[in-house]
């Protein structure tokens, strides 16, 4: 007999060689019907593979993860053997599950694939599927291994890199592939598959090395996901804030400046600096002080606060003068100038908590391959602000770092969220600089924070930094999809490093604690975020112009610079659409550049000293005053934006 | 006879072997009496120089540079001697005139100089000039120069490399020293002089060479003068930008991060903020649009505009990627990032101008020993715009430009103030970039808008830098001192290494007009100027605290947090000294700070609703509303800050 152990705790015995699916079976039929992987005491394991000793067993379905990288690795043999079957020749190498979907990278040869292709290989998956074949691993030895791939350098090279004794393959239907495991029990379950795209890949990802073609796939237990998938793919591709931001005006790149260095067009500018402005606002009613630093600092700076040990070799390498021997590093973070700030005069408790905000603009060097639009880029400024506190002041100060938070996510339309608490690993006291003392006053203060706050959150042990426990929100935007997005957290080191000291109650001196927070994390990837969420349709009060005003003709030009002025005076951003062009097209290029209200000026309106609106992508409402509209947009902003 | 040509054009004949002093007296003996100093062909000669060939003569009195130059080159003459009298056994080394007054570096030997002696050496050179002795030249060989000084290797070395034949002495009194000449006629002129300090220098300015001390000094031809002086030097030191920064708390510098940045703390943060929404204002008004560019660019960029060539040796070196051998360099200036926001469409002659303004922080490496305060720094932010236009609308433009540069002086009290135009050398056409008919064009549209907006201004030929025209504002500060404060350029080059181009009305291509401006020139210097025009004073719209609330005790705070409130509803930026302190300590301080109104509120004030108010440094206002106050400050805001 074995004892198996779930995850509910629970604890099973059984004879020794029954299966995870025969355990699945032994705790409902219906539930074994939805298992689709396996894991024991940590590893993947088949469905099917007897478990020979005592251990914890999860059996994961659809909706899990790890579900889902089964259901995909197995597609991936699917696709594989499909391949096989209509491109003889074709040389396999590794298939791989991804985040969404499987690939495959095949060499395959004389054959060429395209788009066109993609609907055969589809079927023919799907035939393969219907066949309800199932997984089975088996073992080989090196020998045997390198004889069926006597045609395949690439799975030679595989081989040749495995010791002899580990190396297994899968077998479905006909076709067998070098693999480690972890399937679903066969391929009946897969019922819909796509083909998305193709590309080219060196092999082991090395351009010396020879190309292939990779082959990417997606596949479901369900047609409706598919289709319900595909389809936010069609919305995600159309709110690509890459396509976006050029549509709308907002950023661009320049290859001479620098690939992951956006520059900031006109209206991407004010959309940033409203935002800031908005931060700026909250921020100095909950206390905060603005700074202004430098984008550079000696090594010796970074030095001290243990970046330049840590990350240095990593980054942009240091800048030279040409005379004197100096050094200095492009900042990649603003706490070490905050620090230097703070330590600027001597503090007693009566003076704490200190609040230095700064817009502050960090440098950090990604690998062209891994930059993306703005989510990914070199240079980008952090809404960056640093707290330092008294021990006793943690509490309070995490709960107000929590309310302005809230309040972004409020006034920016972010409503689905949770919170994520990382506390030390109980286990690995040593890992962490600070005393126990606070340590357990900052998670507590952190929790205790969370709960008071309402937030719907989970406590990762062993997740917090070396220098301190944290709190992470994640926001599902509106295609469901999860960001990270605002970080609040503690720091027992830097005030250390930089020996920072403020003279306590008793006249003796003590240190500080430091929190990090950023609600936006940095303006590049929140508009990026932004702009993905709302498809440019930002709430009313961000929307760098409110309202554009289109006239029938030249002959109402005046006019419409009359409104524009009314609407200024009533701090509604407002444009004229001077063109010589019809009011046709002036609607149109209105509506694609988002703009909320289109005002249209004639011969009516002028007579009567109204204007006529129309919603973006909606109501017309009519002829109206000046002053009725005033009040339908300062309505519609108070619906988001709340005063702090 | 010889013919000479004076400064107003006319030529007078004298016989061959007249001196300068006497063509002085030809003109009319009044002028004589005062003329000092005389350049003939450009070179600087002694008055009394036989002039022997026809030539340009000027004669300079103590009111020219020239002037003042040979009246301290003089006196160093006559701090010499004093020295050489007072310390016998001292060796001089080199004594010049600077820009205020001059010093004479001195080897003493076993004596020391210090602050206790300056009388003494200020008696000895009065007694010596009360001497009248003539300064006159005389040549000698070299052999007899360095028999002379055979005890004193300083002079020996500065002989050692001068060619026998051009070796000159100029003997006053007992005293003989090696000199090229430019002297005042005779030592009574000097009838005022101050040793103003020592400090320790090499020879040379070798750190490696042996040490001597520099005797700083400076002298006048009316005793009135230097009382003023003096009386000035005290007042700059009191309105030195480096003590009001720290005492008023606006800018710090770590050496941590670096010398010459600077720490923006608090209330200089909330200043230069003040100072950007002001100028934003105004810029928005006249048609700019904000952009935000990285602080770093591509090696190639700078390639492309020129100043890697130019400047890339001496500045901040290059920043390598650990991986990918990618260059970048820290932005030395925000033009060629703005060329590439302008490049990043196709422009018609309608959409021009584009006016791109943004408040770039660059990077720019000085020397350690040229830093100075806020002055002289190695990052600063630019009030930054790159105009865009037609050849047609350079006129337009550049008056516009104009317009917003007194606006801001205007707004900040700067009212004394000149204007340098500088154009081509006209002898050398080859040394500019551009169409001659462009650079009329160019010229002529600057000196129309000078003259149109009524500039006390003068033109500087050959002062233009290669790439075309420009104007400088140079304003004089409270205490007279001259600061060059605003730039306006016009720029040929960069649309052309950029290749920018717009599309005119005959469907072609054209290259735009490209302006570089930046009225405050850097947020850094300006800053530093403005304190010491102002000792900190600032005009009240610009102030950070524009009343501080002073609660007579504990009892008053939450009335005075009512007074806030109430203050800030009418904009007014006010503050609460929360401390438990006397209100005589809290008033001092206030007043310390500059804050310029004091509000002090107790047990009558609360009863009546009413706040006593103080102004700083001035009246007592007495017990008066808040709506009275508000309307205090509206009218005094109102008087410097008007509508743009």
């Amino acid at each position: 007999m074995i004892h198996i152990t779930l995850p509910d705790g629970s604890v099973r015995s059984f004879e020794a060689n029954i299966t995870p699916m025969e355990v699945a079976k032994s705790i409902s039929e219906g539930f074994a019907r939805n298992v689709i992987s396996a894991s024991f005491n940590g590893t993947t394991v088949e469905t099917v593979t007897p478990l020979t000793s005592d251990g914890s067993l999860v059996l994961y379905t659809w909706n899990d993860k790890a579900g889902k990288t089964a259901f995909w690795h197995s597609s991936a043999h699917v696709l594989a053997q499909a391949i096989e079957e209509l491109y003889p020749g074709s040389k396999l190498t590794i298939g791989p599950a991804i985040d969404n979907g499987f690939y495959y990278d095949v060499d395959f040869g004389e054959h060429t694939v395209s788009e066109k292709d993609f609907k055969s290989i589809e079927n023919k998956m799907l035939e393969i599927a219907r066949g309800k074949h199932d997984f089975k691993m088996r073992s080989a030895t090196k020998a045997e291994a390198l004889a069926l791939y006597e045609n395949n350098p690439f799975k030679t090279e595989l081989i040749e890199n495995l010791e002899d004794g580990t190396i297994t393959f899968c077998n479905h239907s006909t076709f067998t592939d070098l693999c480690r495991g972890g399937h679903i029990p066969n391929t009946g379950i897969i019922k819909a598959v796509k083909i998305l795209s193709v590309a080219g890949a060196y092999w082991r990802g090395d351009e010396n090395k020879p190309q292939l073609t990779r082959v990417y796939g997606i596949s479901f237990p369900k047609q409706k996901e598919l289709t319900e998938y595909l389809e936010l793919l069609e919305e995600a591709k159309k709110r690509d804030h890459r396509k976006l931001g050029k549509e709308l005006e907002l950023f661009t790149f320049s290859p001479r400046v620098g690939q992951g260095l956006p520059l900031w067009l006109p209206k991407g500018a004010a959309l940033r600096e409203r935002l800031e402005n908005f931060l700026k606002t909250a921020q100095k009613k909950a206390g905060y002080e603005m700074v202004v630093t430098p984008h550079i600092g000696q090594k010796e700076l970074y030095e001290t606060s243990g970046h330049y040990a840590k990350y240095g070799a990593d980054s942009f390498q240091p800048i030279h003068t040409p005379k004197e021997g100096e050094e200095f590093l492009l900042k990649p973070m603003n706490c070490p100038h905050h620090c230097e700030i703070y330590n600027n005069s001597q503090w007693s408790y009566k003076d704490l908590p200190k609040r230095y905000a700064e817009f502050g603009t960090v440098y950090r060097y990604e690998q062209s391959g891994e930059l993306h639009g703005l989510t990914r880029v070199r240079g980008f400024t952090q809404d960056d602000a640093h707290l330092f506190c008294t021990p006793d002041q943690l509490d309070a100060e995490f709960k107000n770092v929590i309310d302005l938070v809230l309040y972004v996510f409020g006034s920016l339309g972010f409503e689905n969220f949770t919170a994520q608490v990382s506390v030390r690993d109980p286990e690995n006291p040593d890992k962490y600089i600070g005393s126990v003392e606070n340590w357990e006053k900052a998670e507590q203060a952190i929790i205790n924070a969370a709960q008071d706050k309402g937030l719907n959150y989970v406590i990762e042990t062993g997740e917090a930094a070396f220098y301190g426990p944290k709190l992470d929100f994640m926001v599902k935007d509106a295609l469901g999809r999860q960001w990270q997005l605002g970080t609040i957290q503690v720091d027992y080191n830097l005030p250390e490093r930089f020996n920072l000291t403020y003279k306590g109650s008793d006249n003796e001196l003590h240190r500080p604690v430091m929190i990090h927070r950023a609600p936006f994390g940095s303006m590049e990837r929140f508009i990026a975020i932004l702009l993905e969420h709302t498809a440019g349709n930002f709430p009313l009060w961000l929307m760098p112009t409110q309202a554009i005003i289109l006239s029938i003709s030249e002959k109402y030009e005046k006019y419409a610079e009359k409104v524009l002025n009314l609407l200024e005076n009533d701090e509604i951003r407002a444009l004229v659409d001077h063109r010589n062009e019809t009011i046709g097209k002036k609607i149109r290029e209105a509506e694609m550049q988002k703009h909320p209200y289109m005002i249209i000026i004639g011969e009516q309106e002028e007579k009567e000293n109204k204007i006529t609106v129309r919603q973006h992508g909606g109501a017309d409402l009519g002829m109206i005053s000046i002053e009725e509209f005033s009040e339908i947009i300062k309505k519609e902003i108070s619906k988001t934006l709340k005063p702090f």
